[in-house]
């Protein structure tokens, strides 16, 4: 048997007791020990990913764990008790345009936790072995945790980025993603500039790497930015589609705005803006299993971490909710005790 | 003497007769032959580039003439009768930063012709000799001066994108940039469709190189472009930023919408529609003399060739007036007889 | 009943018939229309690769026929009829460090069809569904064959290097893959340069597309290039190490050697002439089956077509020999009748 | 006057004094604080880089002092007082192929100081005001001086080359390169191989953030490499071609191998070692003066710092001489006092 907490039609978490799935072909199932509150859960919460999510779905995409049992046809040398991880990340199809040019991540039957199967606010999952992310020792699961979305977002978006080492970097908000952000820029030898709201955040953001922090109430941040000389990329984990568009006039010749998270908002760009400059706007989706261990590896030897808040998996409402208020400081990490 | 049209206050373009400028340090002296007429000449015909052009200004930046005489400290082996062109760069300042990093196009302080200083809608023209493109005599001074901005602009948008041989390109809108960047992406050895309001121009695309042409008016490009497996890059001329934007979702994953031209209306963009596909919007410059030459060779091996109407310089009023009216086919180009 | 071509120890092929075999897991059978004769063939004519190849193997890898039977578990949407390739790339693990990063070409345990199973010098073969291109009904089988190696080799070589349309090119050696590597790059937009001993085949190479010939027996084809002001990319097919040393002096600035094919001597290569233009030399391994749909979908748009001699399989030996001998104008393929 | 040092034709530097030069056009004159001692001021001494290098010549360019005056004409806000260093590059003629794609590192016509004009063994220099990298205030002249020969070279090709945060690099030989590189790399946030012949640096490897030392004369480097997985990048600063050459093998699939310092003997290569990882070899060249820039501000945000030991100008010739034999730890710099 295992715990999961299912979101309820209308309203809140409810934790049931359920058989442990047994692993498919090419599956495993993960004991798990912890797994992070994203804000991208309230598609599995609120059922809004249409036909993709059927309702309800167990949430949950950060997961950290061991290897319990293998399933048929499981290719590499994954085996029980090994420590893993699985993010956003749930799996390819291996046959469409994208995967058969290698590109896993635009994968057009690509399958997600907590979204297209049930995910990690649970005792125990199953998913595809390929999948998993090898979890370094040096690293607690509830450190982990946060690394597999939050991470490998914004670290796979920086190293796939046109930045180079001792460019500019602008992170704006500092929350579950931005707080990452700023520390891997800074531990890729960029400068850094934290971008937030009010001065609240000022001197965290300076000891998480920032050798700047702009005040966007006091100041227009793309202004700000223009006048040290542009940013050569800007990561924007804000969801105002409208506050990422006005960082636009922020960039250096040649720089690059990352948007990674759903605004709600579109961005109102001027072709001008973008022309003048050859400037560009990009979205960036997440990452591979590869890519998380990538990202494992990058915090074990730079010493990146998560700052986290943990909550036994029976408070994954409080949890969730503490996230989507924005209160968490900065990412909600629910434990399981396994 | 020197005959130049001079845009009027509130008016038309007056034809007047001037002393005939000598090239100062490290200029050059060019006696014009040909110069194309573009959308952007409206920037000194209406005097809308603000402090950066003084009005009234002689507008022209597709010049292509026969250099006549030089200045002192001339760098290169520039000399009396080489035939050059002359496009949007008018010469970088090599001191910005931009400059340093040799990226003179987004040089902080660049000049223009038609903009910054005196351009060709004229007999003579007076240039820095850094923005010179040496012309190949394959190709006639008619023939030549689109491909200085109409040209390099599309050309080089291409070449630095990030398609490769064979790869689709998408070229929205038939006119002077399109129909030559619907040749440039065919000789590439792309798959090229070009996407035009109605179908009278369908026939022509196939005869400039492209393999389908969708009419925006009986279906949805981007759908259409999507439907075909999506385009790895979009090159867009139109001005109109909605009917742009309606393109993001015909990009392919890793896909890139590129803005070669100053849109009358914001870019509007639903950030998932980037992050899913992990696409961009990018800006694109012109280029600098450099590039203009690598066009105009590109041209010469390739076959490229401008459609041009062609009028007496006498008739720079009716030329503009033809070319603001999109009536076109495709390019104007004033000759001076010289 | 099945014909297959196998290499006797030390001696000939012989022609024997050996029962239809069946697809496994994941694995199709394709009835051979066609298959090109490649220089590595030799791996499994004289057993040279080691513990990878088991004596006797049936070789080849340009293999072009209909899917005849699916396996289970066969991905995408192959059905019986389906027009089929299949190249040096047979199929890859999925779970080494390169297939977790989507670089299948360098696999950890990559297959190959008449290396590490039997190949195409047969009326049928069975393949690793994930090995299939799809062939356009616009090539026959004959010419679609040598597309499979040859083609995918140079062209892939040429689209994922640092050249750009309207750069130099130069191609080493006009023979199987050389003649193909002078019409992708042409049909790319670059300017060709096609380097061979002796004039022999000066016209046919600019009949190719090439626009100049260098005659490396007239002069040192290394000087020829950078008396021209370099070759951006030079790709030598040759397999005299010395021969393609020579040629790094005729690398513009930021040029690309690029060596497809195994060199029987070692490249000599002095540091300075890399350092100096910030040159490189280069390593490329053919494509995936993606990389090779690629390839025939470029020759399709662009008429790209190897020049072939057909024998029937039964003369596999005859038809290897010439090859072997050099004697090919340009590419040997056999045929079955299928 | 000035003092400076003047090598003597078959013998020593000789102490002279000269009068102390005016700056020409676009030229400043620097009062020299500091300039480092590096291998290459062996084509001064010697006189052997033909007639690129007058003889006797200065040696000398990795200067670092203060602007003291300057020649008509020179570009940007350059003032007397300036903290400056100056490079091997010695400004670019901004007319050559090169200069026109704005790559002023492969100039045609390039200078360099102690190669083409006098250099930094010096009480003052003139110099091309575009060879001027500013200097950071937190750095101190003799910190600085490395930085600008030694430093830029391998940061440059660093952050130039194929590597992403994350990646393993490797640093072949522990000097004056390889130190700055070990930093560098460690600071990018790579994991970091240090290479060198013995345990003796193996300590200090660890110190300066190279995560392995590999004793190359214990085990075969290559191999030790292939057996962590393989190194993305191989920065070789030997001048052994054949030890250099032994890397390859150890390169990680789509890994580059850059050679930034002349090799007594050649690079040795067999082709198929980089055909089947899609490796390559590369060279590595410098920097601009604007790269050196960056490479003072990465050292200054990171805290990167050479290793050196300072010699007042008169003892030259015992700096030399002692880099020469390879006891510098790590870099020799001459102080004049000023």
């Amino acid at each position: 048997m295992r715990a999961v907490q299912v979101p309820q039609a209308g309203g809140d978490f409810e934790l049931v007791e359920r058989d442990l799935p047994e692993p498919g072909e090419g599956e495993v199932r993960v004991t798990v020990q912890a797994c992070g509150v994203c804000h991208s859960d309230m598609f599995a919460k609120e059922g809004v990913m249409g036909d993709a999510t059927p309702f309800p779905i167990v949430p949950g995409h950060e997961i950290v764990g061991v290897v319990d049992a293998l399933g048929a046809g499981v290719r590499g040398d994954w085996k029980p008790g090994d420590r893993v991880g699985v993010g956003w990340f749930g799996g390819a199809c291996y046959h469409c345009e994208s995967c058969r040019r290698g590109d896993f991540i635009t994968c057009a039957n690509g399958r997600i936790p907590g979204v297209t199967f049930d995910g990690g606010y649970a005792d125990a999952v199953v998913v595809p072995a390929d999948a998993l992310a090898r979890v370094p020792e040096e690293l607690s699961a509830e450190e982990a945790a946060p690394l597999l979305c939050a991470g490998v977002t914004t670290f796979h978006a920086l190293r796939s980025s046109v930045v180079r080492p001792g460019d500019r970097v602008a992170v704006m908000g500092i929350g579950g993603l931005g707080h990452l952000a700023i520390q891997f820029a800074a531990r890729m030898g960029c400068e850094v500039v934290a971008i937030s709201r009010g001065t609240a955040k000022a001197d965290l953001a300076k000891q998480l790497g920032a050798h700047v922090h702009v005040d966007s109430q006091a100041s227009d941040p793309g202004e700000a930015l223009a006048a040290m000389g542009g940013a050569t990329v800007i990561v924007a984990t804000a969801t105002d589609g409208g506050a990422i568009s006005a960082l636009v006039p922020g960039l250096a010749p040649r720089g690059q705005l990352i948007v990674v998270g759903a605004a709600e908002t579109p961005l109102t760009i001027d072709a001008m803006s973008l022309i003048g400059p050859a400037a560009q706007v990009a979205g960036h989706p997440s990452g591979t299993s590869k890519d998380s261990e990538d990202t494992l590896n990058f915090s074990r030897i730079t010493g990146v971490r998560p700052m986290i808040e943990t909550m036994p998996l029976e408070k994954a409402a409080e949890a969730y909710a503490k996230m989507m208020a924005n209160d968490a400081r900065f990412r909600m990490v629910l434990t399981t005790g396994n």
